[in-house]
């Protein structure tokens, strides 16, 4: 009994860490902030985890649990090719928007904090991000095979198109509250796959 | 002489203050961090800066300052049209790598940490943001009068493509340590270009 309220109380609290963490960065999530966020005793929280980097790591792997389910899992049920392309882009823009980070992506929250750091929570969170752009190269590659897209198409230039347009329309559309800053981003995209799609001659 | 003496180690501090905030970001730029950079005394601060939002928003005002002076206008002495669009994206490459700014372009480093706040500081921000958008969409429009560009071309979406693919190649290649990164974005660059460029049919 205990090890399951145990269990459902650290769920909480990483839904909670996860949502602290989308608004002010991953590097500012303390064992004292999430005390706060989470109205539980910092003493309450050294039970569940032993550091900072702990709290941090913990929180990355959460983020990780619910993209591979809402956004990556999704996706891989779609046909392969370019609509499992367009499915993680869709899947991604819910993602950034989702009532469990209010303050959008965590990964973009988290990024410019800690790329100038060093140590296993600035590793962890690029691992995440290779994997996710290895996700799109994937996805894309399989749409040139499938000839969806031109055989001359550079799968990971695409990749890096794809998921930068998404991470700076992000950013900036926070910044600016600019409401058109999705469908600027759907345009992109489209603009794209289009290049990628009919050959040019 | 003392005016002269205050105004030139006021520059100086701001030199310090600006480094650091494209490592951590402007919003974590306090007077205390930022007398640990410089080596001065916080009071000695405080003869310079009442407060952490006057410094941080004299932070933003010396970083704009820079930008005007090594982005915009080098690029405003191009020729109208295509070659202004080009020189402010190759200018905009060169500010993301200044020396004086070892974490990188002060503004998407600082971006994440402040857009869910709220303040003068903030606000600041997104003008500096606002002001870079109009500048890059006056360019493009310019293209399109100067018939380098179609008539079709929505000036503002291309605008917010090139501008969307920095930053967000900026953030990820940080993380990633991507060298090939700036030759992603040029390719990116040039097969849009080419899009706005070239008639459809």
């Amino acid at each position: 009994m205990t090890g399951t309220k145990g269990a459902s109380t650290r769920s909480a609290v990483l839904g909670h860490a996860l949502a602290l963490a989308s608004e002010v960065g991953l590097e500012a999530v303390t064992i004292g902030t999430l005390a706060e966020r989470a109205k539980m005793s910092k003493s309450g929280l050294f039970a569940h985890f032993a550091s900072k980097e702990a709290l941090q790591i913990a929180v990355l792997d959460e983020a990780v649990d619910r993209f591979v389910r809402d956004v990556v899992a999704p996706a891989l049920r779609e046909k392969r090719g370019e609509p499992r392309v367009r499915a993680l882009l869709d899947r991604w823009l819910r993602w950034s928007n989702a009532d469990y980070m209010p303050g959008g992506c965590v990964f973009v929250a988290s990024i410019a904090d800690l790329d100038d750091r060093t140590g296993p929570v600035r590793d962890r969170l690029a691992d995440t991000q290779r994997d996710w752009l290895q996700t799109l190269t994937t996805a894309v590659q399989i749409a040139i095979d499938e000839g969806h897209f031109r055989a001359d198409v550079d799968a990971k230039q695409l990749a890096h198109e794809i998921l930068t347009l998404a991470y700076g329309t992000h950013l900036v559309s926070r910044l600016l509250r600019d409401r058109k800053a999705p469908t600027r981003l759907r345009v992109a995209f489209e603009g794209r796959l289009e290049r990628a799609r009919v050959p040019r001659h």
